[in-house]
């Protein structure tokens, strides 16, 4: 497969395709269920641009899948869609989970719906309204994805291709939420026990999933989509290592995060795994002490970037980065994955090793 | 319709059946995503044990649903299932934000797993994690209720039948405890505003709609449906009335849950709700100084009995109930409803009306 790609245009106008339909599913059942209720009167706008803001990362992998095997269909765009919903869930209650106050440079959900509690007033904690209310748009979230998918438009037959991929993606990823709770209060994993978990949460859950997903929906053949989950498996664990070399010495600008946010969260990520496979002596003694600060401020975010670049564990992760980026790409035989296809995937391949957010 | 009733065995070997599938569902799909994981350990068998404690109440109605227009059925009692893991789902998250710290005479899931979490001597907020985890079981409820309908075997035009009950069984169900979240957090409300949040949430959610779910799947005709819809309004209200009853007044030995909850829990409950609408004017005083109470223990819960009773709300309700039931029953048209249907009907308003627990 050669490295000429859909333009990004291209791509952003099928993530806004895919955004509209999860967008607009959304605001129409808010407005069903709580139009003209007291208790829904934030839930009317506030839950609809939630789903407004996303990248639709996950559906765009899915309609990549599609389109190894069928022609562009506003059906499949729809049943792809479902999968920004399911994202909506995930974060909306891994947030409440985590204590995140911050999602894509705004307020998370549930800090939203607790100032509005105060706002108006009401007795009771707002912050655990506020747990209270997200964790139920999220249920809802994890409800009108299903519906957006089953009423899609793609006839039953192909939805039965579909369902067992979608499960599995429902599972794994309460599953993987799990581990990660139980990983955040564990002590800092290994290499390999990072990159196991790495690959069934976000690596799975972000590329490979997706694509499989689309690609049974659209009936592909089992040559196609192995060839396909190897290169979702390569892509969804470069989009991990981006993401976490984001999450330490991203721009808040771009990030919407505080700098250095997984830091601050004493997050056990893959940059930090790796810097603390390749620190020598002298270098661990400085992690350890890290680690050992009983809060970690903006002094220590500094010092947490100096050590992780001075390991070489920056350098090495874009290294990772790349070396799976190429391997992905090439388990994409142009002699099964149709032009149109291939060029979305390469697109999609550049966009998560590549990007900056 | 005569009170002739199918014998309380029957309804007693039906509901085992509809456990028996719930059940069987959650424990296959538990030790599936969890086994030999030490995050898991516990979910293998807290969560198919958490499925095994329940009464199936609402597949019961949704079978009684599904036996006005068709005969008996192995597929049809795996759909009615469905609503018993819908319920799982809203008992585990309800009891995270409302606190419970007992749910059917037992530790609540969350407490179970903040528990297990101490045990294992992990770092972290035990509590924190217990809530989170029990969300993510409630999550995976709501994941395998719906897989459970769709897996159920009944034909595809048949589910396309009971899908609109469906998603609006749960999403009235989120819609109905954000509605409760706020109204926690107000004064006492009128007498009418509470018949419209019961009628929304539970009564609709318990008996209603699961009728119109399992009559919907049967391919029942309007006229009958509207005959269980009015049938299913009027009981699921007492069935609530009592749960109230039971709330204040019933035997921990029996409720599972200390005397007195709902009171210790300052719930605006039909029974308080109407006992302040009963209150002669020193018996307002009184009302007001228990309302005024910064906490409500064992003595508390025996004046607030006494007060209660004194108003005449307890007997009142009692009237209420049993207007209720014999309305209920008359709405059910032996010209319309099969005889099995009408005694399966009627055994269950008399278990909603009179049980006790």
């Amino acid at each position: 497969m050669t490295a000429t790609t859909t333009p990004a245009g291209g791509l952003d106008a099928l993530g806004r395709r895919c955004l509209a339909e999860a967008h607009g599913f959304v605001r129409e059942r808010a407005a069903e269920h709580f139009a003209g209720r007291s208790e829904g009167a934030l839930a009317v706008t506030a839950v609809p641009e939630f789903v407004a803001g996303g990248k639709c990362l996950r559906p765009l992998f899915a309609y990549a899948g599609w389109r190894c095997g069928q022609p562009d269909s506003d059906a499949a765009v729809r049943a792809a869609a479902a999968l920004e919903l399911l994202h909506c869930f995930a974060l909306v209650q891994d947030d409440v989970m985590d204590g995140s106050e911050l999602r894509r440079g705004r307020p998370a959900l549930h800090v939203r719906f607790a100032r509005w509690h105060e706002e108006q007033g009401w007795a009771g904690s707002a912050a655990r309204f506020g747990e209270s209310a997200a964790t139920l748009f999220g249920d809802l979230f994890l409800v009108w994805s299903e519906q957006l998918l089953r009423e899609s438009g793609l006839a039953p037959d192909r939805l039965a291709r579909g369902w067992p991929h979608y499960d599995a993606m429902r599972a794994e990823l309460a599953v993987g939420q799990l581990a990660d709770l139980v990983n955040d209060a564990r002590a800092l994993p290994s290499w390999d026990t990072l990159l196991d978990v790495l690959r069934r949460k976000s690596g799975n859950y972000t590329v490979r999933r997706p694509l499989e997903f689309g690609a049974a929906l659209a009936g592909c053949g089992p040559e196609l989509t192995a060839g396909l989950s190897e290169f979702g498996g390569l892509v969804g664990e470069a989009f991990q290592f981006r993401d976490d070399l984001l999450g330490v010495f991203g721009d808040p600008a771009v990030t919407g995060k505080p700098a250095g946010q997984d830091l601050r969260d004493r997050k056990a990520s893959s940059v930090v795994v790796l810097a603390a496979a390749m620190a020598d002596r002298r270098q661990q003694t400085d992690f350890a002490e890290l680690i050992g600060l009983p809060a970690v401020g903006d002094e220590a975010v500094g010092r947490w970037r100096e050590l992780i670049v001075a390991t070489g564990a920056r350098d090495r992760l874009g290294e990772l980065i790349r070396e799976r980026a190429d391997k992905a790409l090439a388990a994409i035989d142009p002699a099964v994955v149709p032009q149109p296809a291939a060029d979305l995937l390469a697109a999609l391949a550049a966009r998560c090793t590549d990007r900056d957010r």
